[in-house]
């Protein structure tokens, strides 16, 4: 028994005003999804430890929220490997379930599972919470939601410019129209890498050039010089220090690299698809664009806004053509993207894009005169709510300023009264709260009441 | 690393076919709960061990699902409290969090946690999973969706009668008619205890009876009469004996019972409010029905089907007098029910009830002739999205047949093909996949398509 209940460290409650707003984007993420052929699957929070560790690496494993064994399984409790300092081993011995980490593994599991009852290419998305064990800490949560679509067993190009389609649709329509697109390709990274003589470091080369946002193209070009000794200086400035370098010149630089050339194709495919007419924000070649993750092995993007560039990155992703061989499932190509929604969140806020009517618990109030009345008044109540207007019926009969003041404080559009007088002249009052006006309708006519 | 990947027992994967029926179900919950005046909250699946253990009982707390301490945190660990076989000592001290076991002890922290940003009467309603570490088998499961409306914070028998409202106008809406919603009252078994001569051995009374389904009437008499010494074995014979006792028959028996009128008032507001007149299933006085939890205070109700008996309840709720006096608010009644969303899915499974168009994934295939074709076709493709039609582009430029079996293996409606003939004609062909008919558009009036 708790004096002060709270919710734990880095966790969050939502409050109704907050849940609306949160509901409102994803409501607009389904529905896309849908209109662009995406199907909806679920998977269970917990999945079993060796389906979770080895994924993620070692810091992930260590993040995985692990579940202690129920009831007499806790015995088998390693206290040799707990007091040598063994904490994995000791782990390992009370838990064998975690808490699914991301959406991704759980996708690539399923497919493995289920391949003979999809039919693919596989079309799904998913939006469910996932669980990090990082230390909480401010707008980084434990428990958070992801958001995300992908395309599984097919290789077309059409895919990747059906993603950004659907970026651009589901941003419009949350009401954003500055965003960029920034796109690239891991073949053309791994094409530089080749062309500076460096293709057998091409993970330490993409991890330095995934910092580039936070420490700049001078640390940039300096670790890389750093940690490669045998690096083209010359060739490295000339891509590097020229961020604004086009897609053109880049293409004529590694027109020898066949690798490269092979990424390139897919980017003009998609560039010649998708001009910045046919979408309303804008797509943009970027060469220094990394994304971390490592199963990335073709395109890949990402949204940031232009406006807003300290918030980072409001979605991203790419392809892989590696998904399900963890699973033993080989050749299995995916391509996907995925949304922030805590930072769409944040900007929308930001910039005043949620809808008024969210603001509304319900439309219409309902002011109790007492049982009877109500009772009296019910077939208006049933209409409206048929009509699919939130009704709210005042549970007490109290005076009526109390009752117009919970209405005001959840912003209710509509009362309705219907008291001793209205019941004797066989009448309905409709007062609309925002205008102050009122209307008088006749009881045996309520089919006439229109809000 | 995973040789044959599954999920863990007693947890589920969904494929996107049963989960669009799942989300079918849940709509209408939600749709309807915001009609009745009730808003969305959410809460963490992580919850503080104190707010989880000592609310369920002992057996509660062992279902619990625990979160085992991340980091260097275990190295706490009771290795003595282990070695002595005292679980729950060792248990505390290697974990602080736990998954969230229902929905009403979260509500309750919520509610406490909250009071001063919430507005009363406070009506939330809460779609969201828990975990329950029983043993799985066949429909029960470790990781199950509650459905609850609760009001907070208001004794109206108002309250009672819309949530009555709430049931039979959801119900109805899923395709139900043939229910019947049980109901009685805590006091009125209260004041059968006390007209039994056994008021202070309530619980047990109670929990004896709430066994009446599974055992009969025969054994809950006979295990009556061997528990209570003192019981009236004339008036229990009198009461239990005739199951269809009427409402008049025993307020008329327990009249001289103030605790029991009190109950029998309210279940007289309920009547005369709602009649079987004016709902589309069956409301009916059950004497025996008790709802196992401890924390009923008040108006109980329990919804199932006439039909199938043996699924058993579709859903239940009641008052509780004291929902957040665990975390030290006091004064704060609730009313609420719940709805069962797997049992409600087994049985609409059973009498077809899902609408045909949850079959769809997509409503239209466009067949892909090409990347150029599909470039040119594009803004159909967005206008269709525009009207909330769900489009799937084929992605590979494969024979027609392979197309189309695909479009039908996820019953789509309609086909747009535009290739070659079409481009020079200018025109679009759309197949209706249905009735095997098909119409050209010229390709400059796409605005005339209509499905």
């Amino acid at each position: 028994m708790s004096n002060s209940p709270s919710n734990p460290k880095g966790t969050r409650d939502f409050l109704p005003s907050e849940l609306s707003k949160r509901n409102h984007i994803i409501d607009i993420l389904k529905k896309n999804f849908k209109n662009f052929g995406f199907s909806e699957i679920e998977t269970p929070a917990l999945e079993k430890n060796s389906t979770l560790l080895g994924k993620y690496g070692n810091e992930g494993d260590r993040l995985v929220f692990k579940i202690l064994n129920s009831g007499e399984k806790v015995k088998k409790a390693d206290i040799e490997a707990l007091k040598s300092n063994n904490l994995n081993s000791f782990t390992k011995s009370v838990s064998e379930k975690g808490l699914r980490y991301d959406l991704t593994v759980p996708l690539a599991r399923y497919v493995a599972q289920h391949q003979n009852h999809l039919i693919f290419p596989f079309k799904r998305f998913q939006i469910q919470n996932v669980w990090r064990a990082d230390r909480p800490q401010h707008g980084r949560f434990q428990e958070f939601t992801q958001c995300d679509a992908d395309v599984v067993g097919n290789n077309s190009i059409i895919q990747e410019i059906e993603l950004i389609k659907l970026y651009d649709k589901v941003f419009t329509e949350l009401g954003f129209d500055d965003l960029v697109f920034k796109i690239n390709h891991r073949l053309i990274l791994k094409g530089i890498a080749e062309y500076l003589g460096i293709a057998s470091n091409l993970n330490e080369f993409i991890s330095i050039i995934d910092k580039l946002d936070k420490i700049g193209i001078e640390s940039v070009v300096k670790e890389i010089k750093d940690m490669f000794s045998n690096v083209s200086i010359s060739k490295l400035e000339n891509l590097l220090k020229n961020k604004s370098l086009s897609f053109d010149n880049i293409s004529s630089i590694l027109c020898d690299i066949p690798l490269a050339v092979e990424g390139l194709d897919d980017l003009t495919s998609i560039f010649d698809f998708i001009s910045n007419k046919s979408i309303n924000n804008e797509i943009k070649f970027d060469l220094t664009l990394a994304r971390g993750l490592n199963y990335y092995t073709g395109t890949i993007i990402e949204v940031s806004s232009k406006s807003n560039t300290r918030l980072g990155s409001l979605g991203g992703g790419g392809r892989y053509d590696d998904l399900t061989s963890l699973f033993n499932m080989k050749n299995t190509s995916g391509v996907g993207i995925s949304f922030g929604l805590d930072r769409i969140f944040i900007l929308m806020e930001e910039r005043n894009l949620f809808p008024d009517h969210l603001k509304n618990s319900f439309d219409v109030i309902v002011i109790n005169f007492g049982i009877n009345y109500l009772k009296e008044i019910y077939p208006v109540i049933d209409r409206l709510r048929n009509q699919n207007k939130k009704v709210l019926i005042y549970p007490d009969q109290v005076k009526l300023n109390k009752q117009f003041s919970y209405a005001n404080k959840h912003n209710a559009s509509y009362a309705i009264v219907f008291g001793e007088n209205e019941y004797n002249n066989k009448e309905i009052i409709v007062k609309n709260m925002i205008e102050g006006t009122q209307s008088t309708y006749n009881l045996n006519k309520i089919d006439s009441i229109i809000f």
